[in-house]
């Protein structure tokens, strides 16, 4: 099968390799309906993180092809959802709505889904099932859900967006815009997007944004408090990971507001005498997808929300290495890939 | 009347000072019946934090003497109560409950409070009337809510502890120890008070700790996820402020779990990737004591909580030095001074 492999930073190819089988009795294979380019597949291909004939991608949609004797709820035939963690969805830290970090999760990006099929490790706490098999023009709403509506979603729950609310959203890639779009899905009485860029503006705005700032750091941050009262948001979304967009999201929130981080952090350091004053609730990290995918399948399917505007490039799996570079060169937000 | 001043670090004098005197419209001036020495007031006394013939002290309880023309509520011959900082608490960020982050806040560190007399700014928003005069013996729990009690209370409420939560804390001085105390009264089913000195470990456990740790930092996290089924505290309170106190607090937790952190923080820097990772909620600084008087000046009252407990050396005034000694010697947990 034809899959996407990393050789090195910015050496992007695809291979034919193995076709998976299953490996443990909760497994599924799904034959993929599409897969897609992240932000984060970018930190690799910059060399920012470690990569070496790496199998690439986390995000997945498709179809169940195989299932392993232990499956009970999933079947084959059913098209399906999964995070970009596989979790068993019955442990303590499951069950609290913490399933990226079940005690015995898996990363999908540890098994690459940028392929034609992926095995999907402890199926049926992974998996959700839609209600049948989705209209193509559905599909990549449906994608959007396996992580960067799911990890938007997340960021605007943990900074407790919500009616009565502003909300700030620092970084305009996919997640920040459908961070954008779940702030205004919670009920956000106004929306901040912060972005120098005319389309992903456009699209923040299509998603619920109210105001846009354009200004970054603490130029940014002034505008913020200049749009509420000198207080700062009530809710700030963090959608980057530097150490500038960190301090920009704590800096945007008034005290006892609430910060939602989801960039993943590199080369980020909290000073701990300005947080402590700062009086913000900091919480994030990697998004439990799989709590919000029924709810999220949900407003899919019934078209209340459209997350998959957010790809704006669509290419056959063959190219692609045309897409990583345009993310890379920001000429695409985000890159859907097809078989 | 008499004041304490500390001429620089580690010289700490009782001076005649000038009787204070009405200010703003909105001041109150109060005859304290108590004053006592803070865990913080060891950062400058050790020379980690500025001190120059600065007037000390922060915690208060005492009688109205005097209240400005635009004073309604508080009356001349009230028993009163007030946090660290006073605050109008009529301002957005005051009504959300932050009122130690008021737009109009005065802390109360800039005037000293252990003096005789003291002049409380915003006196209506900063300061709660007990139903009467108290008798003698509650005195020093009143005096523990004006800071140590409001700030353990509010770490045990950032820290979200609860029925069937197993709360977790870091930092055997007051505020750790009424952190444990109002974990309990919280209704936290499990309470580990982390602590080597068996005086502060009895007194944890009158306080209601169900478990003692001796072990620090990581030996300290690895015997917390021991009786933790492997997966760390729902809650842990932080009341020390230093970097091991820090992370150990942030690694006693488990993903999903709630840190509330209120011992000042002095050069910490938290790794943005690790905190990431770790999928904990953060929350804490200047705990907002105001938003709690009303109920902790009941529970006292009632006599349910006793958290005058951790005074465990009474002095005149004019021995104050021999107080700060104690306290940075640790002999003493918390000294309350009398007039």
């Amino acid at each position: 099968m034809r899959a996407v492999v990393m050789y090195a930073p910015g050496d992007v190819r695809v291979d034919e390799t193995e076709r998976p089988t299953i490996v443990e009795p909760t497994d599924a294979i799904l034959r993929l309906a599409a897969t897609c380019i992240c932000g984060s597949d970018l930190w690799p291909y910059r060399g920012a993180d470690h990569v070496d004939h790496t199998p690439m991608g986390h995000e997945y949609v498709g179809v169940v092809e195989e299932v392993g004797p232990a499956v009970r709820d999933v079947k084959v035939g059913d098209f399906v959802v999964g995070s970009f963690f596989a979790s068993d969805n019955t442990c303590e830290i499951c069950r609290a709505g913490y399933q990226s970090r079940c005690v015995h999760a898996v990363p999908m990006g540890s098994i690459g889904t940028q392929a034609e099929l992926v095995r999907v490790p402890l199926a049926d706490g992974t998996l959700v099932a839609t209600p049948g098999i989705p209209d193509a023009d559905l599909v990549p709403s449906l994608l959007a859900a396996s992580d960067v509506l799911g990890t938007g979603w997340f960021a605007a729950v943990a900074a407790e967006a919500g009616p009565g609310k502003t909300v700030a959203v620092v970084g305009d890639g996919a997640v920040g815009l459908l961070g954008v779009l779940a702030a205004k899905q919670l009920g956000a009485d106004r929306v901040i997007a912060m972005s120098r860029h005319a389309d992903r503006q456009a699209l923040a705005r299509h998603f619920g944004a109210t105001d846009i700032v354009e200004e970054r750091g603490d130029a940014g941050v002034e505008r913020v408090k200049e749009l509420t009262g000198g207080l700062g948001a009530h809710s700030t979304i963090e959608a980057v990971g530097t150490q500038e967009s960190m301090m920009q999201a704590i800096r945007s929130t008034r005290a006892g507001g609430h910060v939602g981080y989801v960039g993943v952090a590199h080369d980020v350091s909290l000073p701990g005498e300005e947080l402590f004053f700062s009086g913000v609730h900091l919480h994030g990290g990697p998004a439990p997808v799989r709590r919000f995918l029924p709810e999220l399948i949900r407003l899919i399917w019934d078209r209340t929300i459209d997350p998959g505007k957010v790809f704006d490039l669509t290419l056959p799996i063959e190219k692609a290495a045309e897409g990583y570079q345009a993310m890379d060169e920001r000429r695409a937000t985000k890159v859907l890939l097809t078989f």
